[in-house]
């Protein structure tokens, strides 16, 4: 299949979902582009955010190495964390935007170089380039910066989120939305990965505009802190609320993962999404997107939060969404 | 000419000078390698070494830099240095090989590894992978450690120097002096670039059978501390005294640099490099070896120190030593 007739498939989110998305993608013939969150406020990016006054680099990088084509010890370097002394905790992939931040003089370029050193196999484009934290009123209260609203129990009583200060969109991402055959929208943190980049001015409407298949991939479970009880059909209206037009396409789970598994989640609260209740009107595509590989919990992210075990099979989710684009997969591999 | 036939040119040494001679020599049809001093303990590497436990990166990530095909950028990026917070002071090549020696276990493959992303244009090679550290009895003083030693004025008291504790030459080191066809020694801090090498256990042996041509680069300048007044003929006897027999050449410059800046430099005692005495029985190639490039002083250096204004040029140096070789300067250049 020649280059010209490749299918652009631009991603929306930013963190691990994302991650597997981009995974199971990248081995198709598509032009693939990635936009990505850029309130990132925690963890390893929090602490080149305050001392350097860099953008955001965590959720970049791990796109990055979604990406690569490089070899697993690449990968292993990116991800490396020191673990003593005053670095400890920083992630080296982030030093590496960061340094190429400050060397380049710009972001963008930063990201750039960053791609040719890990031979991507697609585009990283940062939804904005100015330097925004995300913002939530829930209840009475104001909650500055995407690390404490994930920690923020809301109680179905967010009010609305915003960003601070305004933050203009990346015109790179805008172009690709234009020229975009489908977008892909999650899985990942509903607010902090997903909402956050449509907070950006000038990224909903370009979605709005954009001849695209706008696909929804909605998540696995629920999070008791901010998504307590979504089911599809909320986390979709949820969703659209901010996008402000319906999507085409809502993929979706409809398999039940190990009691075990679930019961390890109800202790916290997180309960799987139900898909008793769809959403109307919407083209749905359920089937059994678990991954199989997944069986011990591990510290994960910025927040250094326990990630979830439940997790979407990177391979089956992206036959999903080529079967939908009818898009084959390359002989060659 | 065909890469079997390219003559294999060691060069050893590992701060400035060495990064000089490499830039040169780099340009000619030879087969390249550069067995790097292990006992930086200042600065950027002597922080990532007390922190991390690694092997000092610093004077092998300039050779890395000294070597590498790739553009400007990735050399500043190389070079870039941290400004501000907990990662002042921090060099982000630094920070690469001790990643890559945390992510792949060793000093050694760490160091190749880097050698691939910045397509050196040939090998760099620790002189030891034991972690030691440089000793000087000056007088009945034991001082610890390169950079304390640097700092130390000798005034001609300096009973001896050794590693701590015992070091073991690399043996990759060691196989790349035996195949030499010349090995090149200097120019660059005598006791704590050049020296230093010399006492790994095994690395004068090495040169001594070896049956490459033996060349010593003098150094242009004395420095107060520890060569305080050496002549062409001192500075030759003092290195023969570590390398345990006499050098077939040595290269020295015999052009008297601006009285002004000769000035400068004996505010603080340090002299041009006398010609009037040259080493007797040797086989002297003296030359006008100064750059015209450098004309500001500038800090450089893991401790800070200023650099020297009168510099070796390297495209004369390289020129110089292709000669004695009979090497040809690659005509497609």
């Amino acid at each position: 299949m020649s280059a010209k007739k490749r299918k652009n498939i631009v991603v929306i989110g930013g963190g691990t979902g994302t991650f597997t998305v981009l995974t199971g993608l990248k081995k198709y013939p598509v032009n693939l582009t990635v936009i990505v969150a850029m309130t990132d406020s925690g963890g390893s990016t929090g602490m080149l955010r305050d001392e350097l006054g860099v953008l955001p680099p965590g959720d970049v990088a791990r796109c990055l190495v979604a990406l690569s084509t490089q070899d697993k010890l690449m990968r292993s370097l990116m991800d490396y964390r020191f673990d003593n002394g005053k670095l400890k905790g920083l992630r080296f992939g982030n030093l590496l935007l960061s340094a190429l931040e400050k060397t380049t003089g710009s972001f963008q370029s930063a990201v750039e170089r960053a791609s040719d050193i890990l031979r991507t196999n697609g585009r990283v484009i940062p939804s904005t380039l100015d330097k925004v934290h995300l913002m939530a009123k829930v209840g009475k209260r104001i909650i500055r910066g995407e690390e404490k609203i994930q920690m923020t129990k809301m109680n179905g009583s967010l009010e609305y989120l915003w960003l601070e200060p305004v933050a203009r969109a990346n015109p790179k991402a805008l172009v690709a939305i234009k020229n975009a055959d489908a977008i892909v929208i999650g899985p990942g943190g509903f607010y902090t990965s997903l909402v956050t980049n449509l907070l950006v001015r000038g990224i909903p409407h370009a979605i709005r505009q954009s001849r695209a298949k706008k696909i929804f991939v909605c998540n696995l479970m629920t999070k008791v802190e901010h998504t307590r009880g979504y089911s599809v059909a909320r986390y979709t209206a949820a969703l659209e609320k901010y996008l402000g037009r319906p999507v085409d396409i809502v993929i979706y789970n409809n398999k039940q993962p190990d009691a075990a598994l679930l019961k390890r989640y109800a202790r916290e609260g997180d309960t799987l999404t139900s898909w008793d209740d769809l959403p109307k009107e919407h083209e749905l595509v359920g089937a059994n997107l678990l991954s199989k590989r997944e069986t011990t919990f591990k510290k994960i992210g910025t927040a250094g939060i326990e990630a979830s075990l439940v997790r979407h099979d990177s391979a089956q989710l992206a036959a999903l969404i080529a079967r939908i684009m009818k898009i084959e997969k390359n002989g060659k591999k």
